[in-house]
């Protein structure tokens, strides 16, 4: 729990960056042995591209870094609930633990996709969840 | 119809790519105005990356070609059913309009996310269906 409270202001930072950049603030890292091996943050602006979400860059990030297309060792951490897509991702990647912050009731995967994740993920909700909710709303605040 | 037959072979001339690569036979057109403006196929093993499906690197491709993150004036082809991640992808994409050749019982979105497309997304299944569902059968039957 503690380790997971330290990934998380470590996935906030990243989310913290999008926010510099004008791109929705979500921020992702993933965790294996105790090693940051990938860190990412949502680029879909800067690169014009729909896929380019913090987790989705994560996990080719990590993936690359292993030399091996699977996560099973791994946790991903990010800010904000994943979206479909992210899900399936995260399922292909069979990772091993999830752990996201802020839920997302209107695109998060649970509503759309509660199975979408592979049965042997373990999942951990609301880490620091206010702060990775804050950071959405003040984006979206400033947007209006 | 006969465009919808059209343009699904060039996806299946793209699926054969991968097979011929031993990737899982996936290929995929985005069409806009007329024109083949993206193409692609798996490369899942090859780029050792999950997120590497046909339908990923198809709306990666388009958006660039285009020039805007969206493409609510395309038609993307694929020869089998978007799984979750690709129907995600497919939504966040406003995709004008979806063809597809096989359903995939085991992985694809209808199953995990029967919700997961934009509502506008135009989905039309079936086209090609045998042709695209052999390139798979005799993959598979050559792993085994």
């Amino acid at each position: 729990m503690a380790d997971d409270v330290f990934y998380m202001k470590q996935a906030l930072i990243e989310a913290q960056k999008a926010a510099d950049r004008g791109e929705v603030p979500v921020g992702a890292v993933v965790v294996c042995r105790d090693r940051i091996i990938a860190r990412s943050h949502n680029l879909t602006e800067t690169l014009n591209d729909v896929t380019a979400h913090a987790e989705m860059q994560a996990i080719t990030a990590a993936a690359n870094t292993l030399g091996g297309k699977y996560l099973n060792e791994c946790t991903l951490y990010v800010t904000v609930e994943p979206c479909v897509m992210c899900a399936g991702a995260i399922a292909w990647a069979q990772t091993g633990k999830l752990v996201f912050g802020a839920e997302d009731d209107k695109r998060g995967y649970q509503r759309y996709a509660p199975d979408a994740l592979h049965p042997k993920t373990v999942v951990v909700k609301g880490i620091l969840a206010d702060d990775c909710a804050q950071l959405m709303k003040d984006f979206f605040k400033k947007k209006r």
